[in-house]
C-alpha cells in the first residue's frame, strides 16, 4: 500500500525507527504518574530546541493550524490589529485565519520568493504611534516557496520602532531544521507541529509563549477552550492534561528532542544545510532556478524549483508517483503549477536525498524537459563527497 | 515503563495489536491519491457506526474537547441560547466551554448519579414559545459517573415542544460501545473520539452533522478556523485536507469501523453489555453500590462504584497501580473520593474484566473494605459462563 | 485472528512489549561493526544469567531440540554411552534423539511426576567403573509434567562416584525462571531456547559449553556443520557469524538479558515463584492434585494439574480456547488426558494470573467438574495480597 | 543504532513494511487450530514459489546452511558419493559440509566467476557407469560471485546420461528472485531461506523435495533428528510441528508468498531484471567489469563488480558505510579484496538502486578510482526511464 521509497515532501517526513516505535504505545494511564514522565521531559526538550529558558511550552492534539489559532486566540481581542507578510501560500493561510476570527490585518504584500521584509515592517511600526498594532506575525519557512526569513531583522525592526508589539513566528517548517532562537529574537509565540523538524508523524501543535505572551492571554477576549493554554498550564502542573493527552506522540515527543539534542542543534542544522546545499547544486546543475529570489532566503528545509515557463510542474509531481512511487510536493496558491518542491527537512540522509534528485531527473526528462541525466546528481554527490568527513564526525 | 496489564480506565481503552500496527504507518504524502483511498472509507465508516445515511462526518485531529468546540462554534453566535443538563464532570465541562465561548446558557442541574431528565426539558423547552434556544446538549453516557441518558426522550421532549432546537449529543464513551441511532433520534450533532469504542490511541475529534446542523453552519457566528467544517467538507470533496491529516489515525480509524461492522454493531454492543453485566454483578456481589441511581441509567461502558462513607475512593486507585499495576478511574468533581470508576469498553474480554475485578477485590481486602475475595469475580463467572455460548457464536 | 487473552502455554510466552520491539528490526549489514555490537552483550547477558563466568555461550538460530543436538553432536561419537533419566515427554525426546543418532543411552524410568532420582544415578555411575558413560542427561524442568529435578543433587552423585561423565542440563523452561547455577552445579552443557524465560518468541537455541565440554568437541566424531560449535567460536572472535545471523532475536536477547539483570535474578525467581505458588494455591482450593509428586519437585514455570479419573483434561485445554480464547497446555505422552498445564513463566503478572485462574473455574464448572467459581481465584489473591507488598520493591 | 539507508548486501534484504508486521506478532498457541490456519497456506505458497505441484516442502527454524544440512542428511549415508561443482564461497561452504559429515565428494572446480558446467558434469556422469553417485549439488546463483548457473543444463546433463543421481539445488538467492523450476528442471531438493527473495529476516530454511527425493529419507544413513522432515511430515499432517515453531516467520512466509503470487512470480522476476540490469549498465559507465565471465551469467539478485589489480575491494565497503552508512557485500574467499558486491534482491526500487549507484560512485572517487561521477546513475537511469512503464503496470 505505501512505498518504501523516501517522501521528499516538504512534511510530514520520514519518521525514523525509533520515533516510529516511540509513538506506538499501549494505552497507559494518563492520570498516572507514568503521564507526568512523559510529558515534562518533552516540553523541557521542546524549550531546548526552541532555545528558550524564559518561555513557557504547550503541546496540544492539533496541527500547525492549531497552533496558529492558539496563538491568536489566547493573545488577541476581536477588533485587534496585526500586522502580517504575505510571501506564500502559509503565510497567507494565517493571515486568513486572523481575518476569520475578527482581526484587523495590516498585510504586507511580497511577491512570492521574497522574504519577510523587516525594513518596511520597521517603516510601518515606527509610524504606528499609537501602538495599535498588537501582535507582528512572521513565517520564518515559508514552505510553499522555499523561503527564510530573517527574524533576528524582524526584531531590530521592532526593537528601532520602539514598538512593543508581540513578534509570533511560524517554525512550523524551520524548527528543529535550521536555526531559530525564541529568546535571542524576542520571539513572543513560536508555533510548530510534530511532523517536520521533529520527524514524528502528524498531531501534535508545539507552542512556545513568551512571558511577554503569557502576560497578554489575560487579557485575551477571543473565545478558546480546546487552545486555551491556561487549561494546559494548570494541567501540566498537576502531572495531568486539560482532556486526553496523545501520549503516543508525546512520547515520541521526548524521544525526537533526545536525539535532536544528542546529536546536537548546531549538527542537526549543519545536515539540513549540507542536504540542502546538494539538492541546490542540483537544480543548478539541471540550468533551473529556485523559487526563493536570492541566496540568503534559500530554506535549508525545502527547495521550490521554478520549471520552464508553459510547462505544468504539477505533471512532475504526479509523474515522479506514477512513475517512481516518489512523493514531491506540488506549488500552491500563486506558483501553482509554477514550481514543484523538494523536501529535505527531518530523518534524511546524503543517500536518499541522491534518490530523489535522480528521480527528479528521470521525471523532466520523461516529460521532455531538457534534463541531462546524471547531472544534477553529479553535482550533489561531488558536494556530499567534499562535506561528507565532516558531517561523519558529527553523526 | 508500560505495564502489560490491561487497562480499566473508561477510555483510552486497550488497543488491539491490529489497530495498533494500523496506526502505526510510514509517511505517505497525503496529497496523493492513497489518502482518499483511507480517508473516504473511514468516513463512511463511521457514518454507519452512527447510523446515520443523511449526515456528514467530520474527523480533527484533536479529541472529544475539541469534538464539543467543533460542534458549538459552527452553529452558533455569542449570546445564543443553549439548553443543557449537567450531571457530571463531562456534561459539565461542555457546559463550561459553552459559557466561556459567550453562549447562555441555561442549565438544569441534576443529582450527579441522575440521567438527563427528558421531562424537565419537554417543560423548558414547551415555555420557549420564542423558541430563543438554539441547541439542547446532551450527555448520551456520562464517564464520570457511569450514567446513560435516553437520548430518544430527548428527542421525543423536543418533538413533544414542537421545539426546532438543534440536539447534540456527546457521545465519547458511548458511540461504538452501545446503541446509537443519530437518524433515528435526530441527533443534530454527535461527538466521539477515537479513543473509546474506536479503540485507538487519542488524537481524533469525530463528528456526524445532520443536514440541520449543516445549515446553522452559514450563520454561525462564533470564530473557527481550526475546527471549521466548510474548511474540511473542502478538502474531502478534493481528496484531501485542510491541513495536514493524522493519516495514521485515519487509517486506524477505517480499520477500527472495518473491524466494528465485521463483528455487527448489534453484537458489539451485546459485547460491551455482557461484560458491563459481570462487572456489575461482581458490584452487587461486593455489596456496593453504583454511583448510576436505576438500572435503566446503567453505562455499559464504565461502571462508577460508590465506597462506604468516609473512605476514600482514590486510594482504591492509587493502590492498584501501585501494589498490582492496574488502572482504574477515580472519582471526579463532586463525587472525587466517593466512586472509583472501572471502564468496560472497546477492546475487552471477559478473561480481562475478571482480572479487573479480582485485582479489585484484592485492592479493596488490603484497604480494609469488608470485600470477601473470590465474591465478585465468581459471580460475574457466573454471568459469564451461562453467556459465553451465545457470544462465542457472535465473535 | 490473535486473542488478546494473556497464554498460559508453557511457553512460548507472552512478550513483553519492549521486547517485541526489539525483535522488529529493519535489516542491518551482519557484517558491520554494529552486529559485534548487539551479539557480544547478548552473549555477556546470557553467561551472566546461567551463572557461568567460564563458561562460553553460543547461539544458534534454532529452537531448544536444535539445543539437544547441539550438545550431543559437539561432544559425542557414534555408539558412545549416555545415562538419561525419562520422567516426561521432554527427557523422552532428548534419549529419542540420542538414540537416533547412534548413541547407547541407559535410561532410567521414573513414573511421570517423579523427578530425576540421583541416588539411583549415583548407584549406576558408581558401578560404571570403566567410566563408560560419557554423559549424564538431566531434565531441569520437565515442561510435560511440571517437576523440577535437584541438579545440584545430580553434581553431587557424579562427585560421590568419582565420575568423570559430562553432565548436560535441559534447562529450557527452568533458566531465567528459578535459580539455575552452571558453576556451582557443575554443569557442562546448559540448553535452553529464546520462548521461555527469555520472554522472545521462538528462534534461538542457546547454550552454555564448561571448558570440559569444549575440551570434548575435539574429540566428538558425530557429524555436524550447523550446530558445529567450532564454526560459532570463530565468528564470534571476529564479531561475525558462521552464516546469516538472527539479528533480531539476538537484539532481543541482548535487550531480555538486560531487563532480567537490571530486574535481578533472584527477583525473578521470586517473581516466579510467587505467581506460582498463587496457581498451586488455586488447584488445592480446587481439590485438585498437581502432577508433581511433591512440593520439592513443584515447578515455578509450569503445573500440570491432574483431572479426574475418565475425564478428559484436553476438553479444558480446547474448551478455554473454543468459549474463552484462552490457551492452557495439554498433557503430553504418558499423561495425555490425563493432566491439563497453567504456564506461568516469563512476562506475567498477579493479575494476569488471576484471569487464567478465573478461566479455568469457568471452563471446568462449565465441563461439570465440581469446581466451586472464585475459589481458586480467592486462595491466590490471598497469596498475592500477602506477597504483593515484597514483589511491589523488587519490581 | 540502524541507518535509514536501504541495504545493498545480497541478504538478508530490505523488509517491506508489511512484512515487518506479519512477523511482529503476538504469542500464539501454537499447538491451537490458528497455527495450522498459518502453516499450510505458507507451505502452498512456497510450492507455487517454487514451481512444484509434486514437491513437498519442509521449513525449518534454521537458515539456508541448516537447508543444506537437511538435504544431505535426510537422503544419504556416510561414504555416499555426491558429485559438487566449486565456482564460489558458498558452493564451497556446501562441499566442506558434506565432508564434514562423511560424504565422498568429487568436487569439479571452476574459475570463480563461471557456473556450473554442464558439459562436464555429463561426462562424469556418464562415466560413472555403476551409478556411485549419488546426488549431484548445484548452486543455483552463487551469492559470492554473482553467477547464475544453468539448472535445466545440469537436468539434460544427468538425463544424457542416463544416471539416476538426485539433484539438489542451492536456490537461496535465486529463488523468488529469478525463474526457479522445480518441477519442469526435475531438482529434487530445493534450498533456500527467508531472508532474500522471501524479504523476511533471516531464520527460516525452507527446502522442497520431490517424490524421489523422499523416496530416498527411508534408507539415509546419516544421524539426524532437528533436521528430520518426516517428523516435520508428521507434524504438518496434524497442523503441528515437531517442536517449537517460528509462527511470527511463518506468518511472514504465508503473506510474503501471497505478496509475491499477487504480483505474479514472472512480473517479480521482470522487476529484479529491471533493476540489476540498471546497476550492471552503472558498472559498465564505470568502466569496470563483473567477476561474472558472460552475460548468460549475470546474476539478477547480486553484481560482484571486480575492482582494478592493486585495489583493495574492501575498502570501497568499509568506507560505503562509514562515510555513508550504506552495506555493500565484501568479496569472500578467492576473489576477497578483489571484487565488492551490490545486492539488488528482494524488495528493492529502481529508486533505491539509484542510491546504491550514486554511493557507490561517492566511494569510489574518495577512493582515487577513475569514477566519472554520476555516470553510472545516468546508465541506469536511462535504462530505468525506458522500462519504466512497463513496470508500472506490473507493479
Amino acid at each position: 500500500m505505501t512505498s518504501q521509497n523516501p517522501v521528499f515532501i516538504p512534511g510530514p517526513t520520514n519518521i525514523p525507527e525509533v520515533l516510529r516505535k516511540a509513538v506506538d504505545m499501549p494505552t497507559i494511564d494518563h492520570r498516572s504518574p507514568v503521564f507526568g514522565k512523559i510529558l515534562h521531559p518533552a516540553l523541557d526538550g521542546v524549550k531546548q530546541v526552541l532555545k528558550t529558558t524564559q518561555g513557557q511550552v504547550f503541546v496540544f492534539p492539533s496541527t500547525g493550524t492549531g497552533g496558529w489559532e492558539t496563538a491568536i486566540t489566547n493573545t488577541l481581542s476581536p477588533g485587534d490589529k496585526v500586522l502580517a507578510t504575505r510571501n506564500g501560500m502559509f503565510s497567507h493561510r494565517w493571515i486568513d485565519m486572523c481575518q476569520r476570527h475578527g482581526l484587523d490585518v495590516q498585510v504586507v504584500d511580497q511577491e512570492w520568493g521574497e522574504g519577510v521584509p523587516a525594513d518596511r515592517l520597521e517603516e510601518i511600526l515606527t509610524a504606528d504611534k499609537a501602538h495599535e498594532i498588537k501582535v507582528v506575525l512572521a513565517t520564518h519557512n515559508e514552505t510553499a516557496t522555499g523561503v527564510r526569513s530573517d527574524i533576528a531583522a524582524v526584531r531590530r525592526a521592532l526593537d528601532n520602532a520602539g514598538h512593543p508589539a508581540l513578534l509570533f513566528v511560524d517554525g512550523v517548517s524551520s524548527i528543529a531544521c535550521y536555526d531559530f532562537r525564541m529568546d535571542d529574537w524576542g520571539v513572543d509565540i513560536a508555533v510548530t507541529g510534530s511532523q517536520k523538524g521533529f520527524m514524528l508523524p502528524p498531531g501534535l501543535a508545539i507552542l512556545g509563549f513568551s512571558p511577554k505572551a503569557m502576560a497578554a492571554v489575560e487579557t485575551a477576549g477571543l473565545p478558546r477552550t480546546f487552545f486555551d493554554i491556561r487549561d494546559q498550564a494548570r494541567g501540566y502542573a498537576a502531572n495531568g492534561y486539560p482532556y486526553t493527552p496523545p501520549v503516543g506522540l508525546l512520547n515520541g515527543l521526548n524521544v525526537a528532542c533526545q536525539m535532536l539534542l544528542d546529536e546536537g542543534l548546531e549538527n542537526v542544522f549543519a545536515r539540513h544545510h549540507r542536504i540542502a546545499e546538494g539538492v541546490r547544486r542540483a537544480v543548478a546543475a539541471w540550468g533551473m532556478q529556485l523559487c526563493a529570489k536570492r541566496p540568503d532566503l534559500y530554506s535549508d528545509s525545502v527547495s521550490a524549483i521554478r520549471v520552464p515557463e508553459g510547462f505544468d510542474a504539477n505533471t512532475i509531481v504526479s509523474h515522479a508517483l506514477n512513475a517512481y512511487g516518489v512523493a514531491f510536493g506540488t506549488g500552491l496558491g500563486d506558483v501553482a503549477g509554477k514550481v514543484f518542491r523538494i523536501g529535505h527537512l527531518g530523518s534524511l540522509t546524503d543517500v536518499m536525498a541522491l534518490s530523489g534528485i535522480a528521480t527528479a531527473e528521470m521525471v523532466m526528462a520523461d516529460l521532455g524537459l531538457p534534463v541531462t541525466l546524471g547531472s544534477g546528481v553529479a553535482a550533489a554527490q561531488d558536494h556530499y563527497r567534499r562535506s561528507a568527513t565532516a558531517m561523519q564526525k558529527a553523526a
